[in-house]
């Protein structure tokens, strides 16, 4: 299949073709670029030298050389992009969260603009293969979800319809490495302002925050609103959640591991690490793969969940990668069964 | 004053002669250390090259030379060093965790031994000044607080007494940084597994808990059960506490920002920030103070604030001095008025 | 080819397993472990969930279950391992110290110890494949070349013979990653002890130093001595070496570049940056690949070079198995086709 | 003394604030920022929340109001504000380049552009106070040295007139924390780019290098040319220079350490370690102080020295405000006395 990749040269673009160059199944046709056009991608990024991709400007044009795009952008730019490709009939798996949610509203009240194409909103199927493999199959836009979203509906799945959890309760505190903030420069990512500290940012207001309660009030079948407070980590990658719910039903800690067992059985990207080994984010560096663990506090009566990724990987281009292999009919691990790298 | 310190080595035993080296009103007669002594302490430590101390064995003997005794041992040790204090008439401020909890029980419960020395629990003042300056006045023996419980219990004492939040709804989701884990080596703080990453842990079963809800139980006039999840961020330094509460009254953020201010007003080492503005853990590099900010999400009915400080600081040796200053009748900010550095 | 991993669980082993479980040419048949006999690698290393290798105590009689056996012990270990793989013909690719000197006075010298096995030091193929390709195809026993050492002989390779510079001008600044030092605790390797700063170690006595000579011998047909010295750089993988050397010939950057060119042409793992672009260590983060570049600095008759590996992989694990490939008859890059992570 | 600094917001303005607003003989009159005019210095640094000081537009009419002024501005931007101080015999501390070179045609060479006010180029007193103490006491205009040159200067002052190294060989291998490159946000200290990676710039032909040549070449009594390369390394603070000369006669360890040690008896912040104990950036975290240590590599007949600051401190504005008090007539170690901070 030949790929095409709008915004390559930011970090999910550039962690696309890191992935795709070696993918069996692909072939990048194009990579395109605003600030770099013209010039060999290895340029800007001369870990990939010997790497022969020139960038280029995008233009509706383009699509014709590709089966599938993938589309690399900051919010709000997605829209008309995804419209050349439905024209042309190309289909397309978007990064940017422009396509997640389902209600034109939402997207307004959060990202503080009218949506530029309101009338694709539902016909983007959220790209999390755990849960919609079936839907992602045959679908023509792809909205991949976002790296925090990824982590929370990751550990909550297995509790949707189960009743054991009170929705309401849901508590999400979630820290990220820096590379989420991507390669744009700002005082937020200046090295001397990261390092060896640690901050919370978006209080109360993330953007992800409709994004997870949508997902969650599909699992719950009920409205959800949940509390989420992301933080910025002094690393580059790396994403955990840690996440608490109060039970509503008397359950003990093996019963839920055998509920999460099952499943994930058979997931490729999805592991339950052992009773009191806890996700640790270098576990994923580089990989595709989500660690989970959990305990019941009994005490409290609490469910304690602890997930993470690699952002740029399952919580981006990765997961972007397995969305593409299940468009393309491919087992869903082609290309990304690296294991992650310690130390 | 003349002052000791027993267990002068570790990472709070060297923060406490780093301060108190400096301290107007304050001699260091002594520093123990059972490991290096015979040694000069800037061998151990060359960027204290020029301080003339020599590290000596721990014997009641010294006790003399001292009229305030500083311990900066590891948990279960602190007993008969006390003991020996207290017979010779020593003030005592215990760094360690021997003396902050009330109940010999709740000690065995969480620590996992007996402890030594129960007739004197409750004889141990907890050290936190900003709630408890009048009886720290009058010690004999000052229980200096552990970080988290801290971080925690400055952002929740403006609460106390006041019936905004619902106290069972309580959790406290906590980042510190690696040398809050001391100088022992260990796998868990071997650089190569600790950078670029981060993990919970003693996810439920951290012994601050106790320690925690202890204190919480006395500002909220009932028993309280928190969560308590901590985890390790690839940082030298620092801690940050995200905390979250059910609001049991309708009350908005300028009425809560109000009672913080009155509850800080004149207070050196507290600070409230201003709306928006979050705490970030290298603002307390070095210092000790607290940083704190709070948000009311309107959409969950949930409080949320957020505190950090410098764990070796506030959160143990610079907290400690602080008690001294107490015990001496000093200024409270003699040898604290430094103001974290940045970058 | 089956394969055998005598050492597994330290870092340059682990890092083994992970090239080598996805080689598509090679099949772990054992892994050994002294401190964790019995139990899964995975359970050690959890990031690698899902791979089921068993760790077993080492002895002879697992020699029968390998084509090639790769040794990851600590210098002074491998003798005997050696000596019961030469026993039994299976070839071996040792990644330690022990048979990389070709004399062994020179060992005992800089090790400190009489060397186990001095008969098997000659027969040692030195295994930088750049240089040594043929020697190591026909080897029994391939000593692994050290992580300073390959920096330093990539950089220095194409000038041998060329009479360009005084051999006897060479000065090696080393800065490493702290994985280089293994994953045995250490106050040398405690993260709040190494995060945030840089030291230098080993000035003038680093051990690696003999091997960088003997081998720059070779390349100028002269005895060579140099000043080397190692920095530790708080980072968790990556090496970088910058190299001086005075100019014997007028020679300008063009005429150099074009030498290195040439010398590096087709090879997979060497790369010449373009002028100006200097090396930056996380361009080999977790390849196989080292990036080099040159000036000539006119005003002091002077050529620096600056190279850089991932210590763990060109500069240990990875290099093992371009040796592994060249001795199976493989593709050189198989398995080791991956260009860095960035970021 | 009354003091105005000017460029109060970048990161040696602020640490001169840090510096001076604890300093018992300066009061700080005005603080300038171009950007952030009118607005609390803590609003822009929290970590200050509590001081009260309001950043104002610079104009030469402040000028009044102080008794020294430091002037903490980028390159090429210091003439004006000198000339205006000139004028109102207001003496001078400028952090920045512009008055460090003797030379006019040195500067235009090296900073690629013509210098303002070459007239006073030779008036500019080198600010080295260990070196230049007598002369700094009757300056009108101080040029504090640049931080690498300070590192070299200090491990290099020693030897002066002394014929015992061939100035000719001098080679500087040296390595920075990052915040020397200031606030200014850039890709090159995009935290993503910088963390976990080490990577040499300005490969013969970073500014510093002229200035150390000058000072050198008074020192050797010669013209100097040295090769100089920095690195940037994933640290927030510190600087350390690796220096490497060839010893022109013969001389060992112990005559050279007695050198030093006399050298710099009685200095407060210059500190030879004992033998074997290499210089740790985080030495002098915060602190003013220079680490020294050397060591005779008798095979190579070299003199190797390695010498650390911290680059805001020593290597910026703890070494401005050393050269204040010498200015003002007070004790060198005012306001200056910490000892550096560990872990």
């Amino acid at each position: 299949m030949k790929v095409g990749i709008v915004g390559a040269t930011g970090y999910t673009g550039v962690q696309l073709v890191q992935i795709l160059s070696r993918h069996e199944n692909a072939e990048i046709s194009f990579v395109t670029s605003q600030s770099y056009a013209g010039r060999q991608l290895a340029e800007v990024y001369p870990h990939l030298a010997g790497l022969d991709l020139v960038l280029t400007e995008y233009s509706p044009a383009l699509l014709q050389r590709c089966d599938c795009l993938f589309i690399a952008l900051p919010h709000g730019l997605s829209g008309p992009v995804v419209a050349d490709a439905r024209e042309q009939g190309v289909k397309v798996i978007d990064l940017g969260a422009d396509f997640r949610l389902d209600d034109a509203g939402t997207y307004q009240q959060w990202y503080g603009s009218e949506h530029s194409h309101p009338q694709w909103l539902r016909q983007g199927v959220y790209g999390l293969p755990e849960i919609n493999r079936a839907k992602i199959g045959n679908a023509q836009l792809v909205a991949n979800p976002g790296c925090y979203p990824t982590t929370v509906l990751l550990a909550l799945a297995p509790l949707a319809d189960k009743g054991l959890v009170n929705p309401g309760s849901i508590i999400i505190d979630a820290k990220s490495g820096v590379s989420g903030a991507g390669r744009k420069v700002s005082l937020t990512t200046h090295y001397s302002e990261v390092n060896d500290s640690i901050t919370a940012y978006g209080v109360a207001s993330h953007r992800h925050t409709p994004e997870i309660e949508q997902e969650l009030g599909k699992f719950f079948n009920a409205e959800v609103k949940v509390s989420f407070t992301p933080h910025l980590v002094p690393m580059t990658r790396g994403m955990l959640s840690t996440i608490y719910a109060s039970l509503s039903k008397t359950v003990n800690e093996d019963e839920l591991r055998a509920i999460y067992q099952d499943y994930y059985q058979g997931e490729p990207f999805v592991q339950l690490l052992s009773p009191g080994q806890w996700p640790k984010t270098k576990y994923c560096y580089g990989s595709n793969r989500c660690f989970l663990n959990l305990t019941v506090d009994q005490r409290t009566g609490r469910l304690i969940l602890v997930s993470c990724i690699d952002n740029l990987v399952k919580g981006a281009s990765g997961q972007a990668v397995q969305n593409f292999n299940i468009l393309a009919g491919l087992p869903e691990d082609t290309g990304l069964a690296g294991m992650g790298m310690m130390p």
